[in-house]
């Protein structure tokens, strides 16, 4: 690993207020809170519950204001969901691309508790010519030389699938102000910039929304004038855990020899987990990892395992996922101007003592 | 603020496990878990709460082996305690200084409850001559080349003043795993690195110990070979809520013209804070703050506020405290070879729009 200063003050400051989950954390079938992954693109808001309430409008029979209570004594559903930020690995692109200077760990699971968006839009009844649905947030900011609230739309029909939440607790307790308490959306299978958080409104619409989270962030081009492809669902991505111990500062990892049981996680989107392939070679020579059971539901990651063998010397561990839609983890990374969706494997060094 | 990069690699590792309070997260008196700020020095071990026992031993009468459910049983107690990172302000030093690249965020405040470390050691019984106490937590990694566990000692005395505890209990929840599950040392007024966590033994010796976390980390010195101060107490320091709402990728400000009341934090371990200063034009002139009830006790930061009359231009924000031990906060940082305790003034660049 370079020592080359590679990150500006300004990066760092986004590295600092926005949160990676440690990988030992990938231990943990549902996240601790403070573990998972956290963007803000703007403050986190102070909202006060009480007089919060969600306004649903636009292209509906019947608008409807609801307080959290409201939403609480509606029927609940609940799922564990792993999320993770389009923009995970935009470090490992060459050239260098300036923005949240995301490594490998923009990733967590949580359990999420809420309503069904499919539910309360039937509640409010969506009228014909109704295709989208703009999320609109309480965090406001400026991006793109533009001052504006965090907004994004999607398709009805996505939203009315059936999985979608808007979710008022996580992992059991209320929603921390930093996963966007009161209520936040959650769809289940697409990067994190999608689940909309601190919701204030929802707005039927007859068109996509063309804002700037959807018009310039979150495409995937090669030159600013493009318009490029909107990113939705989450390509594959398996890590493991870092065996042995790290040092301080390198993280540079030291395991004892003899038998030593790698673990991770695998995830994609698209489809669900079929393999793990497992290399200790640095990707010279793979071999399949053990899933672990897919008792968390199709919309959270799948434990994996592999025994490796460890004798004395060094080397570069890596591990690919594949879904059942036939997506893969390439090996290299591919460029885009705004460092999103880089799949491309984890490599980690570590070092077996004699 | 300059584009050059000045973080490498390895530094954003540690930037992005180890985590930083947003600033606007000064706003709760109690940070909510997750946004606490967190130091890992290793890897976050996993520990069986049900095979876990605190040992407490050395030159006591009595050694103690105690499982969590024996420290619940015991009477309980509980502070509000604001802690920081000695290497907290790192990064504004020149030279860079290579280590965690902590800006001004590695602070939090949360209510611990647990039992009292005074308590403990009467319990065990201090023989004569124990003048110090070897605390050794349950992470191990590699540090200035030695394989270590993380552990620090403190003296006798500090610990039997009374306000040291055992905390099981972290804002009301059981202490989270990246925050010392299932039981870690707080040592209100002290910096960080005191109040290890993961904690698997109290050992009473006859001397301070003197391995890699005492004798080389976290000592101020400003060469190598110097032995250097051990770094104890916290300086004072103060820290603002930036106002207006930012930019994403810059963070730069800008607020709406009129009346705009800045509110923030300031906290010593040496003495209470007594005077908050405030300067809108970057430490020309300093106008005094109101602080706020110290309604959370001694060992919490207290809050203050300043009303400005906010006119369109250029601002440059800066916030410094002073205690009643006469600390106060320079204005310029103070070198040193670890990039320890610096504490600085703040200063948050604003436009007021037109």
């Amino acid at each position: 690993m370079s020592d080359t200063p590679l990150i500006n003050l300004q990066e760092l400051q986004l590295a600092a207020r926005n949160h990676a989950l440690p990988l030992e954390a990938l231990r943990w079938d549902v996240t601790p809170i403070g573990l998972h992954y956290l963007l803000t693109h703007f403050d986190i808001p102070e909202v006060d519950a009480s007089s919060w309430r969600l306004e649903i409008g636009g292209l509906v029979e019947a608008p409807l204001s609801l307080s959290l209570d409201d939403l609480r004594a509606r029927s609940a559903v609940e799922a564990v969901v792993t999320m993770e930020c389009a923009g995970n690995g935009r470090v490992h692109l060459e050239p260098h691309v300036v923005s949240q200077p995301w490594l490998l760990e923009a990733v967590g699971t949580a359990r999420w508790r809420g309503v069904s968006v499919a539910e309360l839009l039937d509640e409010a009844g969506v009228r014909d010519g109704a295709t989208d649905v703009l999320l609109t947030g309480l965090d406001r900011g400026v991006e793109g030389d533009e001052e504006q609230a965090y907004e994004r739309s999607l398709p009805v029909e996505t939203l009315m699938e059936g999985h979608a939440l808007l979710a008022y607790e996580m992992n059991g307790v209320a929603l921390p102000p930093q996963h966007g308490f009161p209520l936040r959306l959650v769809v289940p299978g697409w990067y994190g910039m999608t689940s909309v958080k601190w919701l204030a409104r929802l707005t039927l619409r007859d068109e996509p929304f063309d804002g700037y989270q959807m018009s310039h962030s979150y495409r995937v081009r090669q030159e600013e004038h493009e318009a490029g492809d909107p990113i939705t669902r989450i390509a594959p991505r398996s890590l493991l855990v870092p065996p042995g111990i790290p040092e301080f500062l390198t993280r540079s990892r030291v395991v004892e020899p003899g038998p030593c049981e790698l673990v991770g996680r695998a995830w994609s989107g698209a489809a669900e987990i079929v393999e793990v392939d497992v290399s200790v070679d640095g990707g010279a020579t793979w071999a399949g990892a053990e899933l672990g059971p897919a008792a968390l539901g199709r919309w959270a990651w799948r434990s994996w395992f592999f025994e490796w063998d460890a004798q004395p010397g060094e080397y570069e561990l890596c591990c690919r996922a594949r879904d059942a839609a036939g997506n893969e983890q390439p090996l290299r990374p591919s460029w885009n101007l705004g460092g999103y969706v880089n799949n491309a494997v984890q490599r980690v060094a570590v070092t077996v003592s004699a």
